[in-house]
């Protein structure tokens, strides 16, 4: 096993996980699981890839409303319109952090606005928007695009996993077509293998009477998130998780839906705390952390446990 | 090519798939299609199982709610749990009738009852209940196990994609957790390449402390089912598929979907000719009968292209 894993540093943690394949997989062992049941899942925003400053979903949800607010000036006069037309980045500001305190009301009127200037287009249109934003787009600090900023020891964890021939979904409360733009790319992972948060859509014969699926504008509920989660990953894979991965308190209730598997199981909480080569920040992960210690979850420091970060 | 579909009679129908499959997995060829997008989607009800003569998840909601009925007096004053409590028959055959013409009020007061007898269990509850159900109930007519009555040539022909790497899925206007309980073992497709109609569910933690996912009462919306279709095959799989096959007027949208690739697809609508092995009956697929003859669809004689039907 010494090749594998190789972007981790030798530490208790990433012999936690190393142990717990181990022992998942050896046939003759007690905890042996058959690998069609070793289901893995892993959050995206913050597990996988970058969520900081902001989820990079609203960096292109906000590109989209700014192309909207500059050809239909009769929308600027309402938010978020007009706040990403002058660029008010109080207003903005003001989102990200009411969202981190727990009031979500400014992130449901980005939200919306985001679905609505994003409906009545083919979920084909939709993909090809992600994927020009994703591959196009620069993050502000890093100079790279958005694409790239995926945690290189996640991407070689989810590897390691499927090598051993674990069942691996990633599960987020961001859009779930959004990520799967590029997940077979930067993740090795097909579309059908992304769970997360989605419009509605609807059924409609093109111009040419060609059938199509388009977006509405509505959110479907639950949301891939907190309490949603659970459901979201029986629905789309019909079984518990022995395996979760997540960083946020939006994450807890995967975390214990993976430990209330009656074999091993392993929940891992990966800690911001690596401001130099990423970022470090608590906020919307004090529940999570708080409830790892005492929960015998891993809780991957950025900075000691990852060789590299992107 | 002479040792596939070994269940299929050597006609015209079977060319056009075998043709069709060598076409898009022709690496030279002009139709060619990779791997991870030769999606093929496939109906459940009247198209890999029997429908007759009556959907065998009813058989299995009628039980349930004839359970309850038995237990709770005080229920047995309205539909459907006194018809069902009375043995009327007469109220049940007019609800198959009803849906046949287009009428779902019937079906849906079924539907109802049966979501709100089987409701507020764990999906694990659920599961072993079907799978004993579908393991030890027996058709009337065939008098096997409902789980034995699939289509075998239909299966062949599952197992016939999948070698050809063709991504296989199962989308059934019937519910998802159902068909799931035995889908590995009657169609070897894991869970999670089941699609279906399906209630919502809830996170909750049980008396231990333990996360469980619960069944509540409400049908998700859209059902799996005619136009609902294909949003339901873009939420799971992501992509359109290239084969489809159904049997009835709520597949048309699924096929046409299909037909809609770019590229080469295929859709098959099995028709049901056949009165000494199975059933014969155009009933609820009269448009879609119509509809297959000018567009290029495969229509299936189960009487003439099936070597055996069980």
């Amino acid at each position: 096993m010494s090749g594998e894993l190789s972007l981790w540093n030798d530490t208790p943690n990433k012999k936690a996980i190393v142990d717990f394949v181990e022992a998942v997989t050896d046939e003759s062992g007690a905890h042996y699981v058959p690998p069609g049941k070793r289901i893995a899942t892993f959050d995206n925003d913050g597990t996988l890839w970058c969520e900081k400053p902001m989820y990079i979903q609203l960096v292109h949800g906000l590109r989209a409303i700014g192309k909207t607010a500059a050809e239909k000036p009769e929308v600027r006069a309402r938010q978020p319109f007009k706040a990403v037309y002058e660029k008010d980045m109080a207003w903005l500001g003001k989102v990200a952090e009411d969202y981190a305190k727990g009031d979500p009301t400014g992130l449901f009127t980005l939200a919306t606005a985001i679905t609505e200037v994003l409906a009545d287009i083919t979920v084909d249109e939709f993909e090809a928007d992600a994927q020009e934003f994703l591959t196009s787009a620069q993050h502000d600090r890093f100079k790279v695009p958005y694409k790239q900023l995926t945690y290189k020891p996640m991407v070689e964890l989810i590897e390691y996993l499927e090598k051993n021939k674990f069942d691996v979904w990633i599960t987020s409360g961001g859009g779930r077509d959004f990520m799967r733009a590029v997940s077979e790319e930067i993740y090795g992972l097909s579309p059908s293998k992304i769970i997360g948060s989605s419009i509605t859509f609807r059924y409609a014969d093109d111009e040419k009477g060609v059938a199509q699926v388009l977006r509405n504008k509505d959110i479907e509920q639950p949301i891939d998130d907190g309490p949603g989660k659970p459901p979201h990953i029986h629905r789309a894979t019909g079984r518990r998780p022995i395996f979760a991965a997540g960083n946020s308190d939006g994450d807890i209730q995967m975390l214990k839906y993976a430990k209330g598997h009656k074999g091993l199981s392993l929940a891992l909480l990966v800690h911001h705390d690596d401001v130099d080569r990423e970022y470090a920040y608590d906020g919307g992960a004090e529940t999570a952390l708080e409830l790892a210690a005492g929960s015998g979850w891993v809780v991957v420091s950025m900075k000691n446990d990852f060789k590299r970060i992107f």
